[in-house]
């Protein structure tokens, strides 16, 4: 295959399914690889090196921007996080689609340094479903859940910058749903500028 | 349901399999309706009234014409072929899907009018299997054989013009690949215009 893999942004608030979602993708379809994001928090306890995140200090979080190792960074408060970009490019030469989980503004990042990438939101029903499932996976505190909440709101807030949205209220149809995004989008013709002449002249590798 | 159906164009040369794939979405799903041309050329042997045309007079035609009947219409040497407007727009605003098949001029002509139309290209795997099949199905002469070859190497030319393209090399694989973009253009954020707000005010009909 001579066809370019493509990069998928998927985003939405904590509590929408992201994980499990992501997760039945990559089962469903082998041609899939994970992005995995850098950063230089601390990682939480269930977290671990290389599966949740690249966990870096801050030199070489930094050494790795100088080398223009990102295809997207940001420093949230303290903290950076970033996309490494050779994966990526590597995989998508390959012919193999990059799924990239990231917040709403990392995703606009990606957006402008990649715009051929697909992006996804993938939203709750509703703010009161949304409650409802943090409250039920919750081991916080009630200030807590209130700045998720609001953080969810400005997120939701932006989904017409997104390409597409699923209404995440049940998985496999979310699944499906993000895999008919991603054939439709092969199908593209602005994607495939050389079709038209191996249709004409014969060339089988469309 | 508040959503309003897709209108999926459908266009692609003589012998790329339009027909087999459109029977094969519309006995797939359901929510998906035909729309039938109208003309003022004489019906073929084969063809019924109301199944693969409506079959007028050049009186009956121009009246609807006149009417602002027609979503486009195109005079092709001495005869009309338009697309009947009440039609498509009753099956729109019910929220149910309509398929027109129709050449790259109507096709793109229906663009112009219908903006939000979903435009796909059935196209064959290349030339060379394109007038295989022309010559198996065939029943004409070689001269009819190399215009309609001509013919659909014009219409190919102009895939870049249109949203998507299926090179119809199996026919189950195109259509679902034609449901696919059928489900992910209902996805696009920009069709859905308001989703955010039904997302954060509880309304559940998204």
């Amino acid at each position: 295959m001579s066809v370019k893999g493509l990069l998928i942004v998927v985003s939405g608030p904590s509590g929408a399914g992201k994980g499990t979602v992501m997760k039945g993708i990559l089962e469903r379809d082998p041609n899939i690889r994970l992005s995995i994001s850098a950063t230089t928090r601390r990682p939480r306890e269930t977290e671990q090196d290389g599966v949740h995140y690249f966990f870096k200090t801050r030199e070489e979080f930094l050494a790795l921007v100088d080398k223009k190792g990102f295809l997207e960074y940001a420093q949230v408060y303290d903290q950076y996080y970033g996309t490494p970009r050779a994966f990526v490019e590597e995989q998508l030469d390959a012919g193999r689609d990059v799924l990239l989980e990231i917040d709403v503004q990392g995703g606009m990042n990606v957006k402008k340094a990649f715009p051929e990438a697909v992006t996804v939101f993938l939203a709750p029903p509703s703010m009161t479903e949304l409650e409802r499932r943090i409250r039920f996976a919750d081991t916080g505190t009630r200030d807590n859940i209130e700045t998720r909440l609001e953080w969810a709101r400005q997120e939701i807030a932006q989904i017409p910058r997104y390409g597409y949205c699923i209404v995440n209220d049940d998985i496999n149809g979310s699944v499906e749903a993000l895999a008919a995004i991603i054939r439709a989008e092969k199908l593209a013709c602005w994607r495939r500028p050389e079709l038209t002449q191996n249709i004409l002249e014969g060339a089988m590798d469309q």
